[in-house]
């Protein structure tokens, strides 16, 4: 992959359209345009003005493809910072790909997954958390997951990060300065004032290292495990809560068997939801492994929604589950009790008791699950956050440069107050620095940039 | 539906793209634009420069949904003739929809299926043959369907017809100045030039009629059966023709069961493959309905692919296929000798003698299959024809319009002929006329025109 070619990709959806669109870019965009776009006047692309478009056709071998509208923007003023042709093109599938290949033959190569946006972020278009948050635009399923999305594309977190940055870079500038020339006044901080501010930047990286708590619930999801004994109505919870049927739902226990997966926004909160086969003795083989499967589902969720059947009294196999999520496991746990729809006989008070978070749920008539939505929220999202305008931790990636960061300063700030002569700490705040820098990708291998825009799709 | 109404659509595929465009055509495209889209500048878009691609951003209740490219035209010129706001998005799903829903919020409405181009015909941006010749284009699969395509869309047909109607009407003109003043000098034709020009007219419907065969065969495809006895090849020479296993191919006698159906383009004609059971003495009932409805497609085809195992000897079903292809059918058939690639032991002359063609294939190697699209193009496609500049219709609505136009002026020239009163020979030239008028939307019902654009996808 040279960034110094011209390349050219669909940036449309694949498919049947009214129109789609083939985007060029690089130094010799114009020359790859005015070899295949063809005004009615003849005049050629590059002599046209900028940012206007034009109607005209695309011919390969003087044989007209289509009629399009064709546009050149120049760089720097450009998506990517380069000079960029957009030819908007009739959308049927074959002559899309007829006006891509044109656009080949003259001299463009096929871009891969993310060049565009990868070139903007290179070119200095934007910052490389602008761009992560570009790709959860693409990727967003829910309107909390756009709203993040839109911050980040704004600088939400690529400024916080800088911010940051700056100050450690401060700090450790100074602190070179107190090693380099120990008896003069250039040092400016004390020992005591440069533990205050590599505190300060420890607390504001620890800060913003916590929003990740609430950037994961949105973008990434809880893994969510239903469970409950059989027939106490998981999938018909699971169905409700996608809002359609994906499991099958009957009267006869030991209906699920397999553990379904799919996900859903709930609330705020992305749930990457388990429905599981009911918990019980079984002779069953199908059936045994699929508990087998629930259990271990559990020990990995990070949300348990416990279902229990609210028309029944409490059985053997419910305080079986009850003893198992109290005892056994430790992780957030909403217990269900289900069929609010009809009258109650189960022992509300025990399970009220048991669990902290208890709700009365119908998953027939869907009560209870708005109430589920906030309380799930409240145990994910961060209230005091501001997701609109906040700086938010939006992916693992990010989060695992910060954690970095956090435990180089740590150790800088150790040793720092254990005495340790300057010039040995800052090899740890030039650690941290680093990796700080890695967040908003001033300071990031070649191969993790790439890693980062193949998950872009060909055309962005 | 209402024409006055602005519409919206999502004009580029469904699904996860770099970019998105969302088109709003009509009367207050521009009000519903400068609604939703916020300059960096603030400037509203209907105050800038028309045919100019601005930079900002889609708010729906002051907050920012999405960062977009927005461009406008002014009626009548853009695709439908009306004021037309084009804004290219984010590409993904949500997204997408969001800053859609932003332009219905806005006053527009969301448009159906094929409504742009529709208004585009109605305001006379494009008549009708051309605007299904876009449809045509929209769906193409061959290069040759596009060619097609494209030469309908320059109006190739559209030309034609038009003067066919044209002269026509000159005529009718005449023969009612020849009945509305009889002994004057005005009417400049006798009855004996009145019957020339309808017969150079309806030569002129034929000939153009006839040029449906090469449209059909490009455009809609031949119902191609391909029958032989179990084991001679049939599935692997449909998984050749469509150029992937689309059948399973086994030693087995009797794997295919099912008819099987897909389309495939060889040569320049577009076959609407059917494969076929065996033909053989079953008793395995399920083989047994397979070759009954075997035996239903090969009556319906328009074309037959017989095939013959070149490795053996023919056997009593080998001859039990050909007596009836040759006797009972009256379909153009292509005998295949398959296996040309292991030596041949079937009666080679026998076939020969017996087909009107034969060809040698290895469904294998693929040997004869460019042949076998040389040959099945000879019998299809009119080679006088001249598929990227002549007139032709490629659509079963135009021909079955200009049939109708045959024969109500052949009944004319009859009655012209037979000296029957002038005024009574108008009422026939007047409906071949406006059978005309249907091939390029001239005269042409609500209806009609509505189901002709109800095939296109929303957005275009």
């Amino acid at each position: 992959m040279k960034l110094s070619d011209t390349i050219a990709a669909i940036s449309t959806p694949y498919g049947k359209g009214g129109v789609a669109l083939i985007r060029i870019s690089g130094a010799e965009a114009l020359d790859v345009g005015d070899r295949i776009f063809f005004s009615s006047s003849e005049e050629k692309l590059s002599k046209k003005e900028k940012g206007r478009m034009y109607y005209g056709e695309i011919r390969i071998d003087g044989d007209s493809v289509d009629d399009v509208m064709a546009v050149y923007f120049k760089g720097p003023n450009s998506f990517t910072g380069e000079d960029t042709v957009e030819i908007t093109c009739h959308g049927g599938i074959l002559v899309t790909q007829k006006v891509f290949g044109a656009a080949l033959m003259a001299g463009a190569r096929a871009a891969e997954a993310g060049e565009f946006t990868r070139r903007a972020y290179i070119n200095g278009k934007m910052r490389l958390s602008e761009a992560e948050a570009l790709g959860n635009l693409l990727e967003a399923k829910s309107d909390t997951q756009m709203i993040l999305a839109r911050n980040g594309m704004r600088g939400g977190l690529a400024d916080r990060t800088e911010k940051i940055y700056l100050s450690l870079r401060e700090t450790l500038t100074s602190v070179y300065a107190a090693i380099d020339f120990p008896d003069e006044d250039l040092s400016e901080m004390s020992r005591d004032e440069i533990c205050e501010t590599v505190r300060d930047s420890l607390e504001n990286i620890r800060r913003l290292a916590s929003t990740y708590g609430t950037g994961r619930a949105v973008n990434e999801g809880i893994p969510t495990v239903i469970c409950g004994r059989t027939n106490a109505g998981k999938s018909s919870v699971y169905n409700r809560i996608l809002g359609y049927d994906a499991a099958i739902v009957t009267d006869i226990e030991g209906t699920t068997r397999d553990c379904l997966k799919e996900s859903a926004t709930l609330g705020k909160t992305l749930l990457r939801l388990c429905d599981t086969a009911g918990l019980r003795e079984t002779d069953d083989v199908v059936e045994s492994m699929g508990i087998e499967r629930t259990k271990a589902e559990m020990s990995q969720a990070g949300l348990i929604l416990a279902v229990f059947d609210g028309a029944k009294p409490l059985t053997d196999e419910d305080r079986g589950l009850i003893d198992y999520v109290i005892n056994v496991l430790d992780t957030p746990t909403v217990a269900l009790i289900n069929k609010s729809d009809v009258s109650e006989h189960c022992d509300m008070k025990f399970i009220t008791d048991t669990f902290e978070n208890t709700l009365r749920v119908s998953a027939v008539s869907g009560e209870g699950f708005s109430e589920l939505g906030e309380l799930i929220d409240r145990l994910f999202i961060d209230g005091d956050i501001d997701i609109k305008n906040d700086a938010v931790v939006s992916g693992a990636r990010q989060y695992a440069s910060l954690k970095l960061a956090d435990e180089a300063l740590y150790s800088a700030l150790c040793d720092l107050e254990a005495g340790i002569p300057l010039d040995l700490c800052c090899v740890a705040i030039e650690s941290a620095l680093s990796y700080i820098g890695e967040v908003d990708g001033r300071e990031l291998g070649e191969e993790i940039v790439s890693e980062i825009f193949s998950k872009f799709c060909v055309g962005k």
